[in-house]
């Protein structure tokens, strides 16, 4: 098969040069089979336009980003979420996503009180199950980094997201993102525990040695100090056979560039280094 | 007992605007009984004066910083590494300090291999152990926020440190700094499991919503998202007694303020939010 047969470009990658149809079609145009839109990108373009078009190119959709965000100080914040997770499940839907993506959310404005955000995460994602398995769409929970713990996702490890699984039962499982994990020294085994049913996503990039800014500063494979094909090797021995999805935010650099040349060195790098 | 009676300043906290000499006089100034020196600092004022000062002032040293840095590409270099931690030994025993803390240092330049990494600084701590042993100064793993894992220290949580003394025996343990262990799941099991002997420090600062910088924008106790409290009872609860140690690097804040001004809200802040 083609070496881009398993790549997939989450559009957050190209997002400063290219809108969602101009990124749908710079994907195709570049022979690489699959995507994963974010929301934002989405409801710019118009929903059914943008279906519409990944369609006609003939695209997979890796994953939808994101729902989650659960975490509110009152009951209708959390319900605001629980309302807006049911429209990232429609998307989902409309793009026949391999799941949606879950960044849970982290500590409410003014709480410093991480089990409880924690809790009103895993109920969160217990009411929107129900749905979710409803209609046939995976939930994919993604530990973020610990350094996103108060601002973006209190869910940090792949065992934490797993104890949620666990309790959850099907439907639920995990998005593993190379950024994210790669430092834990329990990876290989929750990898393993996870198993091809609850590992839903697979995202690659690299962490930089000299990072420059806690969101942006995303490295392109190869250029950082994870060992992608040893993570690699742990989730394709756990089974899992889906998509390499490349996701780099990088204001000062990548996204400085122009995107076919993104593209290319996306593929490349995942040829040559993942 | 006066409030600042378990108060301990880590000089790099004010390191910007004070030398060594300058920071111990104004420690002691401020009726603050310890600190946590630098060696950087102890080598620019002189070891004999710099612990001749420390003593007149009747200061205590909660713990010295710091020893580590194992992992290396060479032979060459982890055998220059185990001669700097020598010093540092030494230094510590001149300051009679509680502890050497340990940042154990991250992946060598131009590796990937974290479990090798992994492996050196377990090995490096056993043969640091023997002579610390023998002159009686307790070794104190710090284990650093993951986002240090490849630049800095890739013992990462409070399991991992003490999976490595449970490994090595009597007189390695940790320090435990809310800033790097905030997050942490598992956080309160592993202070329960490190228990009084191997809780050999504990240090408070805060985590900023709003992180600027990797490194050097560490917040004031009360400014930040930590529930220092919750922790604080947790190592007391496992019987730590020691000091409360605030170590605060912060290029565009703290260290632009008059220290004086710094160590007082260390002072007002200990008091009231931790």
């Amino acid at each position: 098969m083609p070496d881009t047969a398993q790549l997939s470009i989450n559009l957050a990658t190209v997002r400063q040069q290219w809108g969602l149809i101009e990124a749908l079609e710079g994907v195709a145009r570049a022979g690489i089979p699959a995507v994963a839109p974010w929301r934002d990108q989405i409801a710019a373009a118009g929903l059914k336009p943008a279906v519409q078009r990944f369609r006609d190119l003939g695209l997979v959709c890796s994953g939808l980003c994101r729902g989650g965000m659960f975490p509110a100080l009152s009951p209708e914040g959390r319900a605001t979420a629980h309302d807006d997770n049911l429209r990232a499940l429609d998307e989902a839907l409309a793009f026949d996503a391999a799941c949606l993506v879950l960044v849970v959310g982290g500590l409410p404005e003014g709480s410093r009180d991480l089990a409880d955000a924690r809790a009103q995460v895993e109920d969160g994602i217990a009411a929107l199950l129900e749905p979710a398995r409803a209609a046939g769409m995976p939930l994919a929970i993604e530990p973020l980094h610990p350094m996103y713990a108060a601002d973006r996702a209190c869910v940090n490890t792949m065992a934490q997201a797993l104890d949620i699984c666990d309790r959850l039962g099907p439907g639920v499982g995990v998005a593993c993102d190379v950024y994210h994990v790669w430092w834990d020294p329990d990876l290989p085994a929750q990898i393993a525990r996870a198993g091809r049913e609850r590992l839903m996503a697979f995202h690659i990039c690299d962490w930089l040695r000299t990072t420059r800014d806690l969101l942006l500063d995303r490295g392109m494979m190869g250029d950082g100090v994870i060992d992608i094909p040893a993570i690699r090797h742990m989730v394709e021995a756990a089974g899992f056979e889906g998509f390499h999805e490349v996701e780099i935010f990088s204001a000062q650099d990548w996204w400085t560039r122009p995107p076919e040349e993104v593209l290319q060195t996306c593929i490349e790098r995942h040829r040559t280094v993942c």
